[in-house]
Order: C-alpha cells, then structure tokens, then sequence
C-alpha cells in the first residue's frame, strides 16, 4: 500500500536515485576528517550560502542546540520569539546544554518588532545576563516567511550591538524561492545558518551548520561534546550532495502544491485556511464547525492517508516530494467525506 | 553626612535596637543544625506564611534560584512573567544552575491572564520540555500587587494541572498590607514562597525559603550545592527574627510616604508620576520634557540624596524605614531645583 | 591506491553487500516511530543482549553520554576508572549534559578493585553527591577484556548498592569473542550497555543503548533533547542489521590478526609489546630505542600505510574487516624498514 | 551548660569582642558597593596574600565553586586530588553549577606527583577537554600542609602549561603557621585563593575569593549568578577584619593543643594516632580493639563533650579557639573512660 504522507516533509523517503548516490559514495572516517563526501557536502553547504564553512550534523535540532552552544558563554541570554521551534520542538535543549536563559518573545509569526528586539538587549550591569544570540527562524515554522527587509534591519540591530544572529533555516531554501531570492542573501543577514537536508529536500538524515571559519572549527568540538560526530557519514552525506544540486528548484513544486490545496479546502465547508502564512509548502486551517479530530484522523488513515491532529485547534498539512497532485485531489476527497461525516454527527 | 537613599528599600542600615539583638543572639553552626537563632527564625518563618518549614538563605536571588532548582529537573521549563525580578535582575541564573528554559511571557504587570497560562503549559510529547514550575511575584517590581482573586485563579489552574507554583515573594509584607490580607493568605496560593529579610523589613542579609517540609529538606541539599550553608548565621538570623516581629506592620508607613511623594512629584513640571503603580513602597515617574538624568543624579547626591538614574526612561524612588516624611519634603525641594534647572537648560 | 589503515577499528568502509542492504532498505521517519528498519534494528539489538528495549543512536559518545544523562539527577557523582573512553575521550560531556561530577578511579586496566568502589560510594549525607552510576568498559580501551568474575561482582556490588551500572560496550562483542561468552552474559552484569555498530562490526554509523523498557523510553526523550533524533535512519540502520546478522563472528579473524601482528612486531628490534593487553584486535607496543615517531609515521604513510602516532609514548595498532594478513606483512615490513632506519639516524 | 566542641573548627562561637565590633560596624548595601567594612575585608585580605583584590562570599564552599566558575569554560576539565574538600564535600557543585569535568587524582595526602598532574594536563585534541583548571588545598583536609617545595613545583608547572591553578586555602593560615612562612608566600603559587573567615579565625559566616583585579570582577557576576551577593553584609565582614588583625597568630595555640591532645590519647589503650597528620589543628586517629563509635560518641555527648562519629574508621577531633587545654583534660578524662568501658564490654 503506498501511504499519503502529508504530516511533514520530514517524512518523505528517499527515491531510487538518492539511493544509488548513497550506495555508491566515497566514505571516509570523518572524525578524522577522511571522508571525501561529508567534505564535498560542507564545501557545497558553506558554497550555496556564500559563508566560510560547515559542519554536517544529525539533525536539525542538532543544529540550532550546537550553534547556541558555540555562540554563547554558559549564563548568557538568549533573545527569541516564542513560537519558534528552538523554543517550541527542541525540548528545552538550550538549558541542559549550552546552559543559557531564553527570552522567548510573545508573536506569532516570528517577526517580533526591531523596537522590541532592540529593549530586550542588555546593557552592562551586575544583575543581568549578557545578551549571547538573538535567533530567528526562516521560514518560520507558522508557514510564513520574513521579509527580506526584516531580517536586515535585525541582522543590522543585532550587528550595531555585537550580539550574533543565528538562523534556523531548516526551511531557507523555501524561504528564498518563496521570496525570490538566493539563499545566500537570506544567509548575509546572519552569522550562522542551520538548514536541513532532511525536510522538503528529501534527503534521509542530516542537517547543516554554516558559518565563519573560526565558528565552525569550534562548533566541530561541540559536536564532539553533544556526541555528533559520526564515522563514515559519507553514506548520508552523498544524498545531501544530491539532494543540494538537485532537490532545491523542485520545491516550487511542493508551493504551488501548497496552494492548491488551500484552495480546495477552503471550498469545504466549515474550513477557515489562513492564507496568509501560505507563504511555502504547509497549509494551516481551522475547523469552524464542532467536529472529531479523531475521526478525522483515523477515517483517512483507513483510506493510506497520514495526517497529524491538530494541535492548539490548528491542523497542519505539509506537501512534499513525495505527494503529487493527483495524491492531493485524493486527500481533498477523502477528507472532505470524514468532514462532512463528523459535521453531521 | 546623613544620607537620604531611596534607591531602594535594600539600602537600609539596621538601627541600634536590631544591632543589640544581633550583638547577643545566641548561635551554633547550622550547617549541624545547631543555630537555635536560625532555628527559630526557620519556624517563625513558617508559621507566619503556615507553610511546613522554611530555610535561610544569603539572599532573594538565592532563595528564588534555589526554589527553581529544587522544584524542578533539569530540561524542564519554567512559565514566567518576562518582567519578574527572576528573569530581569537575577543574571541569568536559572540556566546555569538548575537548567531550565524559562519561558518568558511578555507581561508589563506580572499578571499575564490565566489563558495565556494555560496554553504555556506543555502537554506530554517527545518534543516538548516538560513543564515544570510557574513563577508568580507579588508584589511585582513594577510597583503593583497581584490581586488575591488573581493567584489563587493561576494556582488553582496550576494545581489542576500538578504544575508547583513559586512566588517570589521579596515583598509580600508590602503586599499583604496593600492588599488587606494576611501574608498567609498570598502564600497559600502557591507551593514555595520566598520571600526577604534584607528589604523592607531592614535586616541586614538574608532571605527565606518556605514550603513543604521534603521541599525544603531537598532544598537544603540544594544550599549546599550552590555554596549557600553558613556557619553561626544566628547573628544575622537574629536580625530577621527581630524584624518579623517588629517591622512587618511599620510597612504601611513607607506605603503612606510612598503616596505622598507621588503627589508631591505629580505637582512638579513635566513630570508623570503612574499611580496606577503605585501599591507598596515605589513611586515610578517619567520626565515628559528634556532632562539630563546625569545632572538630577549628580546634583541631588551633591545635597546628600541618593536615587538611581532611570531604567529605560523610568524613574523609580523607593521609601523605606531610613527615610523620614522630613527627607521626602528635602527630596521634593531638591529634584524640583535640579528638575528645573536641567528643564530649561 | 588501496590504504592499509590500522589506525582504528572505526575506519573501516561499507563493503558491496552492506551498501546493497543500505540502499534497499525500508525506511519512514523515525521521530514518528516509522522506520521498520530502525525499529528491526532495536529489536535484533535488545534481543541479542537479552534487555527489554533498545534505542538508536549517531554514535558511542553520543550513547553513553545519553546514559548518564538518562540514569543520573544533575548533581550526582559517577563513579569510572579514569582510564575509560567516556573519561579520555569524550570531550568531558558528561559535566555539560548530565551536570554531574566524574569520580575518576586511577587504574590503568579498567578493572579498580570492588574495595575500592565499594568505598567510592557515597552514604546519605548533606555534603555528598548522591552515587548515580557506576560505569564499566568491556573490552576496555587499553586492550584488556574484563574478566566475567570481576563484572559479576561489580555488578552484585553496585545492584546491593541501589546504584545503576553503565556498561560501555562500544566492543562488546570483541569481549564476548575473548571470553568465550555470549554478549548477553556479559550484559546481564548491567543495567544498560551502549555498543558499537561502526567499529569492528563495520557499519558506517551509528550506535546501541540498550536496557529495560522505562529506561529507553526515558533515553528517548532525552536523545530529544540531545539533537540526535533522525528522521530516515533506516538507511544507516540497515548496515547495523546487517553487521549484527553478518559481522559478529568474523571478528575472531581481527583478533587472531592482531596476535601475528603481535608476534611479528615483537620480533623486531627495539620493540617492547604488551602482550598482557592483547585480548581483542589491538596492539599496543612502545619503542624502547631513540626514533622518531614522526619519520615513521609519514615513511608508512608513503607506502600506503595509515597509523596513528603514540600517545604517551605508546603505539596503538587496531586490526579490522578491512585489512587481511597479506596487508600486515606489509606493514610489518614497511614499519620494519623505517623503525631500522630511524633508530640508525 | 558549656559545651566542649572538638567536632570542628567551623563550630566556635564569636566571643564579646567580636560581637561588638559587629554591632557597632558601619555598614550600607554592598551589592551598590557600598558597605565600607565589606570594602575594607576585601582590601585587607587581598593585602594579606600579597594579590590584587579580594571578594567577600558567604561559604568556603561557595567561595571555591565560584573560583572554579570563573576560571574555568564549561566542558573544561579540572585536575585534583580525590580526596580535596571540593570533591568530598562539596556535594558535586561543580558539574552542576561550572559544568565541568573533575579530573580526581587518588592521592590520600592531596599531594599527587608533579608528574601525576603533568600527565593529566590535555593537549590540543578533538576528543579532549581542555584542561581549565588545577586545583589544590593547603592545609589539606586529612591534616598535613602542603610543603612549599611541592607547592611551588606545581605552580610552576601549571603555569608553564598556561593552566590556573586554584588554592582552596581554608585553612591557609594555619598552613602558613604550621610551614613558618607567610600567607602570602603560600598564595605567591596559585592564581587564586579561597579562604575562611570562620574555621580557626573564629567569624560566624563567610570566606574570601583573592586574586587578580580581573578575576575577580569577573567572580563578582558570578556571585551574582550564585546567588550570593548581600546587602549590608558589613555586619558579618567585621567579625571578618577582626579575625584577620586579632586571631590568626593564636593558631598557634589550637596546633599545640592538638599535639597535646594526641599525646594523651596516643597513651589509650587500643588508640592508634596519625602522628604524620598533625601539622594544624586536627588530630586524627583510629582504636583499634572492638569500641563502638555510637557508644563513645553519647557518652561523651552526656558529659558536655561534642565529638563526631568517625568516617570510614577514622576518628578526628579538632581544637579550636572555644576549647581550651583544661577542656582537652577533660576529653581525654572521658574518652579513656567511655572508651575502656567499650572495649571491655
């Protein structure tokens, strides 16, 4: 049976392709840095972003916690809209390993004003921790993505101020073609990126932390620490490399796919679909009328459909690499049917 | 030189009457539990909050970062006010020693709505930090009490959801007598209280940490971690002892002359004084016109009168038992000369 | 040009049939739980060490630190010859993650004596760390495997104590081999055990933590917190199948060829071996005449030949799948021919 | 009743003197910088070990934390002596509150070979932590002083390495009388010293962190962090200054005391004395017939005596400035008497 996966595009497996790159790859023992494939990959990474260097990591979580680490001196501060998975999926990781307090801003959408980024900074004083990192998060994980000149004026505040900027970028290659731009103008608005290989570009496992030389050699004895370092990643590394040359322009797809989806969900009835955070490849809508969420869910795994509940009222669909068109006409269908079921129960 | 400080209410030198008491405490060395002073100043503590047990600690930043240890394990994340002393003034601490994230809610008065609680609350998922302790502060350094139909509304939410509720409580004599109620009655709504022998109430060193009798034996482990177990304390154990009998109820006065220097302020130019902050012992002010702060600063420490320079554009003076009605008339006089001047240069 | 490389076990390349297993093999996203290969590889992993469950990990350190991590409370002491893997080479993690104090026992054979632990444990007291671990290394890096008898009363030891032991297993399975054992037996002298899917087995990444079911359930949450959560780790986790299924047995080939290795070297001038550390597939051997490690080092390298240079004046030869007999006569006669010519300079 | 107390020297109450120095000090908010007598404690004790500035903290145990705090980066490594009060009886602080890894060297004299600690400093390695920090105690907890050869030989040694090294000088002074040499010659080989106010000196509460102008701003954040900053702390640090300028030359009279108490308890049946442990002022010993400890330790508590129960066999009876000579008649009256009992029962 051939499932409809539409929970995340972490789910998406890798293709007949992507698995012949991985058989055939040259591997090495990376912790001493002997794998030709993980450094092809960090000089490809460190390339696409036009920064120094990078470090191939497990996970994206990974990523953002190595990057804290490595910016920060145990007891800084951390500035950070709440809603950013850093704070909201990363299980308290900040704490219990780089030791720093996070000043999470109340927003939405991951755009917490420069006026209120600017007040959070703190001055010199006995009382108050040093202000370490300011992170923001694009696309941001509400579905939106930040506006180019938003980025700047932080990446500028934060500069003025000498507090580094850190990116989560698990998604920035959907930023920059929701944006229309390169990934590396995105990139230039911080001082460290962390982008997934794993999400929409399909690859099985594994992240990127990019950033200056000298970031990246110390982030790579955090990795030590954390317990990141793997022998011959090359295996992974080889579907990054794929995934980089060949996966990024197909995310148009999965937009547009995004799109159109919301547009058939909006049709049903008691759908409210926010478009606008439509800005990339997930669809968040509400339910208005009172329905079973469980229903819902186990109604269209029945029919090879994964779905996530919702979560805070919100369900979330994801589209990606490996759902079609005719897959989401499937989902629209089906759903539909669960919906116009338990609305009338 | 006699100052006149009303920088804040830990300025405060004890008088000679607390300093005889002190002189003849009878002590032993509490780390064996052997300071009678300590003991009854432990239990007197309890009492008066009808709380199990209490433990004396160096300081409210002790007490509160003690708390936070001992409620919580390591990952866990802490629901809090971004405005509590905790997160504003405590440097930090609470991912250096506990390793807690601290989820900061953007909340100017220390009561964000019930609501906003809630839905802080994690439910049970791999991704999430567990949460672990909410943090309250009454009265709140902003100058105002929580109301009492207020808390116990959020520990009645916390409760429900087997989440401990810590109240920093450095001020809960100020807010006890604002609010009319015992200082019991605060503390029954909430699991731990801290709350201050060096502020208001004028002894010299310490604080005290107050809950359940195992809360407060891990807690006593806790002390030790964090360097905090002192030998004969009694001397200054004796200071608290004396001032929880005699300097609780004398706080109305320092509320009283708190009023009058808000009027007397409000009646100078440009000058707005926010009395809706102005429930304890602090009167907080903006000058409306262009005023060097420096100059003010200077000028009134060259009468004799110490005031700290404003935080983000806000003044805060502090009554306290040092300062007279007599010094209020001196401060008025001088900040309207050195006001005036600094207004029309 | 084909390296003869014996700088370590964990060196070794992916041959053409675990490739071909890597790149055919069934994967979903294992954050969810999806990945029947993964979840096949924990069962294998647990079944073969006769414990209840086991978890999937980026690599030894990572295992073992998420060990302690998952075992201890922040401030416990652990207690672990000074001389094992966790304490040498693992960056120091365990103060970073877990947040607890490494009691290290001087001993350079892995093996400190049940008196000597027995009296390491700590007894209820204000002033002590609470004993959370107690960890063990079998085969231990120095090249010696732990006797049956001594893990047998260590284990008593510790289980008498309330006090869980770790075991690091990174080459469990070189240890059973040794002994003469099944791994099962040696793992039932503990409580978890942490092994090696990239070493001797010879898959390219990745490693075991194995235990009872809560235990895991909790470790789970916490490779959460530590970023090592992956999403298609299938892909990896089909070598570790394999080599669980393939590679075991073969490793008796490594252990005999670090004995002619052994023998070989010992026969040349200048060379002390230690025989008495000659248990799995690691030759450890010192130069007692004046040469140049450095000269050795790069004239091998000239022939093709990878080794590691001494580390306190000792020299660490490791046999593994990758390297036949044929290729340590190679060596043997190249290390000959620069060992001669640098102790004549 | 008085009290005979040889439990400890942290157990001596402060005499009329000292309690009138206190009452009578001049005191203000020391968090402000403001208490003069703290301003003065600091000066004087940086005076006395000939170093550049000095920090008041409430606990030896606090004091040495924050030390190893502020020297040292989380993840680094720490090298010392197991049998050091850091790690005895500091109840784990450091992996808790500095995140570092403890390096314990088995060593009962806390005297490990210089060649010891050369051979457990780090090189530069991906799998290493950096060695931060040495740390050594003199007077040494089992009793001895540390001779100022080996002191200096290992100062040297760390410093040439670039490795700080820090003294936990609890007891310095009584080394300093014990070797015959200045304070500040012991503190001349180490960057850092933390010593107590109220062990053998006689004050109710506190300790001192010396060092460099640098170091010690720094360690004023870190008190902050810990919780260990005070208001009008001048209380206490006058019994400090006291202490420095009136008792440290009458150490002189507990180490006579101390020998003469070992002499007469050497002449007890079944009492074996450490005699190469009686440089200060602790005397320790073992019985060496069947006695039990609980037996003697409520006899002598009975007849006024405080002694506590011995730790793994060990008894230690420690003089101090509250016991005088006749009291030491009377111990050993009653110890020979509880003790004969026991033995012959």
């Amino acid at each position: 049976m051939k499932w409809i996966d539409i929970r995340s595009d972490t789910v998406t497996v890798p293709g007949e392709e992507m698995r012949r790159v991985m058989a055939s790859a040259e591997v090495g023992d990376d912790v001493y840095g002997d794998d030709p494939t993980v450094n092809r990959l960090e000089e490809m990474s460190a390339d696409i972003l036009k920064k120094e260097a990078a470090l191939f990591v497990p996970s994206g979580t990974f990523g953002n916690q190595l990057s804290i680490l490595t910016h920060t001196l145990r007891g800084d501060e951390v500035i950070i809209p709440a809603s950013n998975h850093i704070i909201v999926h990363e299980a308290g990781a900040s704490a219990v390993i780089a030791g720093v307090q996070m000043r999470t801003l109340d927003c939405d959408d991951g755009k917490p004003s420069a006026e209120r980024i600017r007040s959070a900074i703190r001055s010199e004083d006995l009382h108050y921790p040093r202000t370490g990192l300011i992170c923001l998060e694009n696309a941001h994980s509400s579905g939106r993505i930040l506006p180019m000149n938003y980025i700047r004026e932080i990446y500028e505040l934060a500069s003025a101020q000498k507090v580094p900027l850190h990116l989560d970028g698990a998604r920035i290659f959907n930023a920059a073609i929701a944006e229309g731009v390169s990934p590396a103008e995105i990139a230039s608005c911080s001082d460290s990126v962390m982008f997934c290989l794993s999400k929409g570009l399909g690859a099985p496992i594994g992240s990127m932390l990019v950033g200056k030389r000298e970031f990246i050699a110390k982030a790579r004895k955090g990795r030590k620490i954390m317990g990141g370092a793997m022998r011959q990643a090359g295996i992974i590394a080889a579907a990054g490399v794929f995934a980089l040359e060949r996966m990024i322009d197909r995310l148009q797809i999965d937009h547009d796919n995004a799109k159109y989806l919301a547009e058939g969900l909006s049709k049903l009835p008691k759908i409210e679909v926010f478009f606008d955070r439509l800005d990339i490849n997930m669809v968040f809508f509400r339910i208005t009328g009172k329905a079973s969420s469980k229903f819902i869910v186990e109604t269209l795994h029945d029919k090879g459909i994964k779905i996530n509940p919702p979560e805070a009222g919100e369900w979330r669909f994801v589209t990606n690499l490996n759902v079609t068109r005719e897959d989401l006409d499937i989902v629209l269908e089906e759903f539909e049917g669960a919906l116009t079921r338990t609305l009338a129960s």
